[in-house]
């Protein structure tokens, strides 16, 4: 019990999130939010609204999974200080002179740097949102599963959807669909950290929460460093997708027959499918052809 | 008390929708969904996404009865055994090779059972809306109405809403404001049982979901089979429409001079009311030409 | 304590709304929502769905108080008076024959005497949403001040947000960002009741209630018979935009050359902000020419 590693994660896993992440995850949501067209303007325009948009890109995860719990949605104002120092970093970013903190935040170290430090607040929300929806529902696994899936990744979610009803964002059913990295490796984190809330994985959580970071933060600053997407699931999603929807494939004949009219588009990108997570063109070329 | 007709209702009020009524509601939910354009292409694309809207047609009702009582949307997974079983349904009715489940719901005597079946649900979601919002607000009765209505009809809202924000739904006033047979029906026994819950209708619960229970099942099995959207309320609602919206029209002439602009509207729909529920075509007519 | 004036303000301050007051919010609510273009015919068409939008524009507030806070939404329909009040008006706003009401609410005085009521009753929404966020978060003042907001000018947000739900209603960045002058004067109202709450303002409630209903209604009043949308935080709001976000201008050369592509979108309407409250139409000119 008592090993120095076991004492190094240990502390690992206390550690507050507090000042220092907490502010690194903010400077990327409103640097995130800031490079959108036409964000920077509106700040000038409208200072309220973008600091509510601004706020829905920080706290947007809580926001999610209090909804999804029948939680008050403004819990995260009454913490006031975090509130507080989201608002000065989205003020500093948007209205500091010279626009310094977009010059500072352009260097790719400190990019590296706060996104690095994000994503280590992101297992701390899988994490807290785990434990808080197993307080609700006893080995309610999907509940804990959805929860920690929300507060890690949800932020997403409400931006697009604040967009939505804003009218700046028309939605299609293919960007609905498809999910991104961030969200396919929270999803992940999520499952592993509920199987290690019910026992299902002999692992301290501790440990558990060392390694799942240290693997988000590798991916991540890979991915920015080498600037490409990266799919560490590719292999993987193809062999489950193989397994689950496409053993069919061998049934295509009696399948052509039996089905007629919209059921071909479902055989069309079945075949296209062991390679869709390969190549998105591929699928996008089979869809179109077959729409 | 102990009639044999009293009992047979009794035990008729007791029986457990768990195995079989569920499952005929997660099958008519399910292919319901299947047959929507491109339901099938989406699910082998991306099969997370056409689970999620599949357990939204499921569970819809539930869903949206907890959002209006301000209870966890989430709940729902909570009973694990009825999620994987709907899932299940979803799995075997998209991915079943060679498509057997189609070609096994196409049959008319599968599809009747299975709809019956379903109706019989509602009678018990309708119950079970208005007897837990009882427990909420004592004989807040249009609570409970609209509850109970929620929990029999509200799936319809609920996959609407979700198509609203996937994008592949563009709504219409129109489509919005017409109501279906079947949210009419759910609407009825919603008021009949919040009258029996808040004890105006002396009657006992039991015999009144075995009443409404057959006029349910008698009605849709009625329409599938002679394909006809029979409207056993027509002539109820002109009347109603008639004693409350109906008798201004004695007044057209001082309606006529005394609104200008866009009452005339109001006025040339209120000629067309009397028969707009007989005909939909005409009131169409008329408001084209209103409009 | 027993001054005379503190007596009157005492009192004014425990004047119930219940039925006079409530009676001119639900008129003029009513009558602006059958002044929509389209409404008067909608009501003959389809009762209940307009019976639904009059309900969300009379209850609104309460409402989305009720969302932000996690509280059953439905819990207005609990108060069957009320909602009885509600309907009753709707129903003679839109069916009373000869369509007497409108002519009669067509009236100037009456139209001043219903709009100054409901000023009346804003100031008691504001203080009750102050008083019960409070009971939610002791302290939690920005809950305070977005409770207090959402009470007593949110139902706008929510018929808007209906509005866009039925497709009737295509939003734009534009409208979505310009706070109206009722929500500028509710937000203003909020944070003075809050800062009462949280003992940081040294003046009694009742006496900051009176003074707040006279300036409410006077503005209002004024801004009705002189027609003119009045803007007596105009010079305030220049000020205060000047403080905040006016002063980075001194560095526009620096920022010039520092930024490249969307900040010119923001110095240009920085240039144009201290302005832009004064004459919307420098604005949108400037807006123009940067997008």
């Amino acid at each position: 019990m008592d090993s120095p590693w076991n004492e190094l994660t240990l502390a690992f896993s206390r550690t507050s999130m507090f000042p220092f992440f907490d502010i690194a995850h903010y400077l990327v949501s409103v640097m995130a939010l800031k490079h959108q067209p036409g964000a920077a303007e509106l700040a000038w325009k409208n200072p309220l609204s973008s600091w509510f948009t601004a706020m829905l890109h920080c706290f947007g995860g809580g926001i999610l999974s209090c909804v999804l719990l029948a939680e008050p949605p403004l819990r995260f104002l009454a913490n006031s200080t975090n509130v507080l120092l989201a608002s000065s970093i989205w003020y500093i970013a948007f209205f500091c002179p010279c626009d310094l903190v977009s010059q500072g935040y352009s260097f790719l170290p400190v990019q590296l740097l706060a996104a690095g430090m994000k994503e280590v607040t992101r297992t701390w929300k899988i994490v807290g949102g785990v434990t808080h929806a197993n307080s609700y529902y006893k080995n309610g696994w999907i509940v804990m599963i959805a929860i920690g899936w929300a507060r890690g990744a949800g932020g997403s979610i409400i931006t697009n959807f604040e967009q939505l009803i804003k009218g700046c964002w028309k939605p299609e059913a293919e960007e609905w669909l498809k999910m991104s990295y961030t969200a396919k490796v929270t999803l992940l984190g999520s499952v592993i950290f509920t199987f290690q809330q019910t026992k299902h994985l002999a692992i301290s959580r501790h440990n558990l929460m060392f390694f799942f970071t240290v693997f988000l933060v590798a991916t991540k600053i890979t991915m920015m460093i080498t600037e490409t997407a990266l799919m560490p699931f590719a292999c993987f999603e193809d062999t489950l997708s193989q397994m689950l929807f496409g053993w069919q494939q061998k049934f295509l004949p009696c399948e052509k027959k039996s089905e007629t009219k919209s059921s071909f588009n479902g055989t069309g990108s079945s075949t296209s499918k062991p390679v869709a997570n390969a190549s998105e063109k591929v699928k996008k070329k089979h869809s179109k052809k077959t729409e």
